[in-house]
């Protein structure tokens, strides 16, 4: 569903779905039907141990046969924000090929985890951070990267942007990689469940809350000719899974991830997914509101998000003003106010300005919402313009 | 409930819930109700996002009146072992006092992540850890400890133990640390919610899983006077918590946690526990077999927990002969075997041998199950003991 029970007021439509999803009702029932034995460490000796093993592995089989690789591969760190550390800390070329010390290449539109993750891993080994940057659709540029991944140890560049929806090429991003020998991080937080699954990576970062499971889980796959080294304490020995520390693993969480995304990939993806032609009904609709772009590429792009940026309005003020009428957006202002955190995404495609509002639409959103969503917005924008002007920026 | 669906065979009776115990349905419920809105990023700005925040706001200040902080000293990294890395990698006094690459000190019964995280420590900071022994029943010697804690950044001292029950008489290990004006960072995973809430601490961690709430965040306090580093990868400035990621929290699990905590501190607790006499009645049970010793502190203990050592026995058959009866028990056991570890904690105390059984009853464990327990337990030793002999270890 996409209404939530948020307390009085107008009929309330989440369209902030994006990052985090409501979970859905396979995944709720997974989690529940993990109970009775899933609280038990998975490592014990007793039956109920064995149980909450044998859901554990099968979550693990599950989640790997999706995307593509043995069992071994999965892991399951905690979230997505700890699946990026342990990707951009501890993974490199196997057989040593990396001269220790080397550089982690990061798009200038990853997540912000992979931002900090990257910036810690140079002040770790002393090898500073290379960029690439993007053009104004967010595509990496092919030519900066092939320069910047001579003798590095991970590449990072996303399947998909979160915020502008901009699928990468990543076929051509991939052969660059492995031409100069260096590993590929991908992360499909954004993408994962609502494209089809991407095959040109060495290391795969999935999202389980943004694909409608629940929390508890993140999702990370290595391919073999990737090693890991460890980035944080924990038991020594090779049982030891990238970004898993033993017996903390939340076993429901877990098996609602594989059955959830499991249930998606099953369903229409891209641009089969319904919602890829609501986002098109409004872009059409920002269109014809002035001095308003839509930013990403138009066809290359995730089905269920959307990025706007507004001139002359206070996008904290859009957000509320959204808000007032019962949607849920979010907002990646270039604004110092303590809530909000100017989108690095938007300044890397040159794009940023004081109104921006991103869009993320659940699965099963009615089309009556996103009608109302297009036939409210340009009042709500108008009007923040009057009221405001500019002394609201 | 003590008894879970693992399948046919005997009755199935939960012996080892110390370190992980079937969620409470004050837990599940609790977690149930958040569902609605819980799912959303408690930072955005719609009105779906002000009630995930209220949410987990007010889950931070149950945990913070419960163990005695204010709510902006709570923090929930997603589990125990994390929490415990967060506090040991990066907590010292405020104020700079400690030297840069001062030196941990560890009891020889700490929680194995405490002992990594020192180690890592030890590694990073090129100050190798201290480690403080116990005596035969777990106390902490109080001698070394003074000795150890001149001009170290932090003390890790558990409340009690997590596989022997012993309390550690934490009025005094906090007056050494005063004294020698080091923090003292408190480990109550495997205590909290069972004994009173100690208040002889500086850093104090739990953990949730112990207490009877469902998995997805650990519990971790700082009172004023302490400072924390960053230790991982993360946003800069003053509004991160200590190993929290922002964005990650599992809400509708801080949630599960306060309330459930809450539950259990209202009822009875330590001698008052109707576990206590029961564990009593193991001990008991367990002297009368030959060549068996219970370790630890026979009064000051956990209500809960009893660990025996077994001589001419091996203990994953112990297990798994308990197991065939129906009793789910835990083994820490010297073996080389790929899934028991052998127990740091036995060594310590001096109690390391092939035969270690652990159990940590649930709260409502029936009598009669502990009955059972005590009637059979001799009987399987014995035929353990004749039929594998020697050649069994």
């Amino acid at each position: 569903m996409s209404t939530s029970s948020a307390g009085p007021g107008p009929h309330r439509v989440e369209l902030d779905t994006a990052a985090a999803a409501p979970p859905s009702a396979a995944a709720l029932e997974a989690w529940r039907s993990a109970g009775p034995d899933g609280w038990a460490d998975a490592r014990g000796l007793h039956a109920t141990a064995a149980t909450a093993r044998r859901l554990l592995d099968a979550a693990r089989a599950a989640l790997a046969g999706a995307v593509g690789v043995a069992p071994e591969a999965v892991s399951l760190p905690p979230d997505h924000v700890r699946a990026l550390h342990a990707a951009v800390l501890g993974c490199g070329p196997a057989g040593g090929a990396a001269r220790a010390g080397a550089p982690v290449v990061v798009s200038a539109v990853e997540h912000s985890a992979v931002h900090h993750a990257a910036a810690w891993a140079a002040a770790r080994d002393g090898a500073p951070v290379r960029q690439v940057g993007v053009d104004h659709l967010g595509h990496v540029d092919l030519a900066a990267l092939a320069e910047a991944s001579a003798g590095a140890r991970l590449v990072c560049v996303q399947h998909a942007n979160v915020e502008i929806g901009t699928v990468q090429d990543l076929p051509a991003v991939h052969a660059v990689c492995r031409a100069a020998g260096v590993p590929l991080l991908v992360d499909a937080g954004a993408s994962l469940g609502h494209v089809p699954v991407p095959a040109d990576w060495d290391v795969l970062v999935g999202s389980p809350r943004a694909w409608g499971s629940v929390a508890g889980v993140g999702l990370l796959a290595l391919r073999p000719g990737v090693r890991w080294r460890a980035h944080e304490p924990g038991e020594a020995g090779a049982s030891r899974r990238p970004g898993e520390q033993p017996g903390t693993v939340d076993v429901p969480a877990a098996l609602a991830a594989a059955v959830s995304l499991q249930q998606v990939l099953a369903g229409p993806l891209g641009r089969a997914d319904p919602r890829h032609g609501l986002i098109e009904q409004v872009r059409a609709a920002v269109r014809a509101v002035p001095d308003t772009v839509v930013v990403g590429d138009p066809e290359a792009r995730l089905p269920h998000v959307l990025t706007m940026s507004a001139l002359f309005v206070p996008g904290e003020e859009l957000v509320r003003g959204l808000d007032a009428e019962g949607f849920s957006v979010a907002s990646g202002s270039a604004c110092t106010a303590d809530t909000l955190r100017p989108s690095h995404v938007l300044a890397a495609v040159g794009a940023l300005t004081h109104g921006n509002v991103r869009l993320g639409l659940p699965r099963g959103v009615p089309a009556a919402e996103v009608d109302r969503f297009c036939a409210v917005l340009p009042g709500v924008v108008a009007w923040l313009r009057r009221e405001l002007g500019a002394d609201g920026l």
